[in-house]
This record gives structure tokens, sequence and C-alpha cells, in this order.
């Protein structure tokens, strides 16, 4: 193992989260160094110079700066794979990869940061009516990952009885969710794999309030 | 070669269209079943059974159906390596995915079809602010795009003499602006690679306007 990694995260971030919970998972140690996206220091100069895309997290191993969540997940599976986040088998590694990309693309980005706060700026649509969007999509999406695990998978995990990208993308989409507001009674097998994996050290170390730059 | 793949698409779905360039690069025939997402076809109960995320679009491999454009791509790529969308050296790999993602993740997901309809629908935007979103969030993401491609890329696609899946997801993406009004002038890089695209086979065969479904 080479020097430490440096992740630039921000708490509450949920694609930070599921970085921290791979670097956990993994055993790999990486320096820890808050981005406030709140306040726009993603936006800074110096931090745009490390990530082009100007968002949280950016994960800096030596000489090698790398953002995009999945992009970073893939990058540690490839250099660290130990345990594997992505299993090798051809149709569970395509169901992993099919539930995990159903919460990074059609659920996380129509709720993060950005799009609630263009909400509320420009369009200058209620608090209801933001909370609204928030439910909306929060529950188009979480049917979606229930009727999936209800075809496909299978507990204590998601796929089973190792942790992968799948319970590595949806524990911190619950975390959003309920910390929102949002009723997910309804969604029985997203929080069974939810309720297992909060007894994993390495998910309970990637919590948000682990982590140093957490502000209430 | 087993029998031919099955793969339910809507022509105008830029995730459908990352999956038919995917399919005619590696020579892949496949055969079309169009699914009308403006009508709610994506929504029947015999859809919703092959694919429990009730979304374009679906590929069909004898007895295994898949969802979810991202985790379909990977499947091809691994069942049918050749030619690779996704490179092994792992610092281009981490690069096309980091480019990839940003696509997917960051830019597709806020100007889809349910979007548009949403802000529309419940929200009861005017056409004016539902176009100011859809500008604004393009602008994002191609100014991210393009700092991503001035950084580290090189022609004439994104990353060098091959075609990658950050040119699979970027081409449809641009398809979309383009018939959005969109601007995309200031974005040299990405219609650089996006005008020499244009000009292979196989980005071509997977064109809208070239598949069975297409309606003005």
């Amino acid at each position: 193992m080479g020097p430490a990694m440096q992740l630039y995260s921000f708490f509450n971030s949920s694609t930070s989260y599921r970085v921290r919970i791979a670097l956990a998972l993994k055993g790999l140690p990486a320096d820890y160094l808050g981005v406030n996206i709140r306040t726009g220091e993603h936006r800074a100069p110096a931090y745009a110079e490390l990530n082009p895309s100007r968002a949280v997290p950016t994960l800096v191993d030596g000489d090698f700066a790398l953002g995009q969540s999945m992009a970073i997940l893939d990058y540690l599976d490839q250099r660290h794979p130990e345990p594997r986040l992505v299993p090798l088998e051809p149709r569970l590694r395509a169901r992993v990869l099919e539930l995990a990309n159903v919460i990074a693309c059609d659920m996380h980005p129509v709720n993060n940061l950005r799009i609630l706060k263009y909400l509320q700026g420009p369009l200058a649509l209620s608090a209801a009516q933001k909370d609204a969007w928030y439910a909306h999509w929060a529950a188009e999406g979480f049917e979606a990952v229930e009727r999936l695990l209800a075809r496909h998978g299978s507990g204590p995990w998601c796929f089973g009885d190792e942790p992968t990208l799948a319970d590595v993308c949806l524990v911190p989409q619950v975390a959003n969710a309920l910390r929102a507001g949002c009723d997910l009674a309804p969604y029985a097998r997203v929080m069974a794999a939810h309720a297992h994996a909060q007894q994993h050290p390495a998910f309970v170390a990637a919590r948000p309030q682990a982590q140093p730059d957490c502000t209430p």
C-alpha cells in the first residue's frame, strides 16, 4: 500500500458518502478534506483546478486526481480489488450495476442540493412544492429499487452475503431520504438492507455525523 | 455468437441511443422493439414484468433481461469485449468513466422526459421556464465536459484514436441538446468529438431518425 490518498468530501453529500464507505470497506486510509458545497467552496478556482467538473467528491491518489463518484468507485475496485464491490460473475455483476445505476442516475441527481436550490431560487417555488418534488422522485426511485430487489435480490445485503456497489449506493440514498422526512416504510427490502448495513463498521465510519466537517 | 438479442428502445431516448451505438460498434445484431415512453408504454404491466424499473432501454439476451443503460453497456463490454468501450489501463479507464458518468449522472437525468413533464404538469411552469431549466443544466453539464476534455482529452474521439464509453454517452447528449435548441458553439471540444462520431457508421446507424419507431 502506498501513501494515504486524499478525499475531498462534504459530510452530507451522498456521493461523497459512497466513496467513504468504499474506502472503509477496503481498509484504505485517506486524508479527509472538507469542501462545503453549501457555501460554494467547490466553485473556488483552486478546487476547480483539481476537479474540472467542480463537484464533490474528488479522490487524489498521488499525482492522480479523479472526480465523479461512480468513476472513483470503479478506480478503487480496480486498484484495490479486495473486497470487490462489483462482482465478476456476469449476471450478478449486471444486477449490481443495474441497481447501483438506478440510484446513481435515476434517483440521486434529481434531488441533490443544486436542484433543490434552483427550485427555490430561480423558480421561486414554495417549500411545500420543493418537498413534494423531493417526495415524488424519492418514491419513484425507491419503488423501482424495491421491485428490483424483490425480483433479483437476496438478503441480508442487497445481493446476498457480501456488500456490493448496490449497498454502497443504497445506504447514502436512504440516509438522504430519511433526512428529508420521506416515509420509507413501504420499501421493506430497501429498509432491511439499510438496517443490515448499519451494523457494519465500514458503513458506520462513513456516516455523515462521523465526519470532521459535520455541522448541525 | 448466439441468437440475436432484443433491444427495447425509444428512438428519441438518449439512454436507448447509447446502447444502440454500443451494439453497432460491436457488430451485435439485436431485434428492435419500440416502447413509446411519450404515451406511457413503459408503464404497461407486460413491460414492467420485463424491467422492474419501468424505463427504457431493456436488453434481452436469451433468458436474461437487463435494464439501466450503464449496466447494459458494461454487460455488453464484458460479454463482447471487442471493441472495448471501457479501456483496461487504470488511468485512462478512470478518465473515460469520469466523463461518461458526468453525462449519465449529472446531465441526462435532470433534463429527461419525465422531469420536463413534471415541470409543466404538477409544477405548471411556463414553456419559457422549462426552456430556461433545460438550458441551465445543459450549460452546466457541457461546461464540465468541455473542461474535462481540455484537461484530459485528445482527439479525434474524446480520448484518442478509438471511440469509448465517453463518446457513446456524449453523442446522444449532444443530440438531445441540439434538438432542444441549445447553443453548443461555446463547447468546441464537445462539438469536435460529436462531429467526428457522425462520420462513423455505428453512430450513424444508431441515430434516432434511423430507428423503426421514429416519428416526426
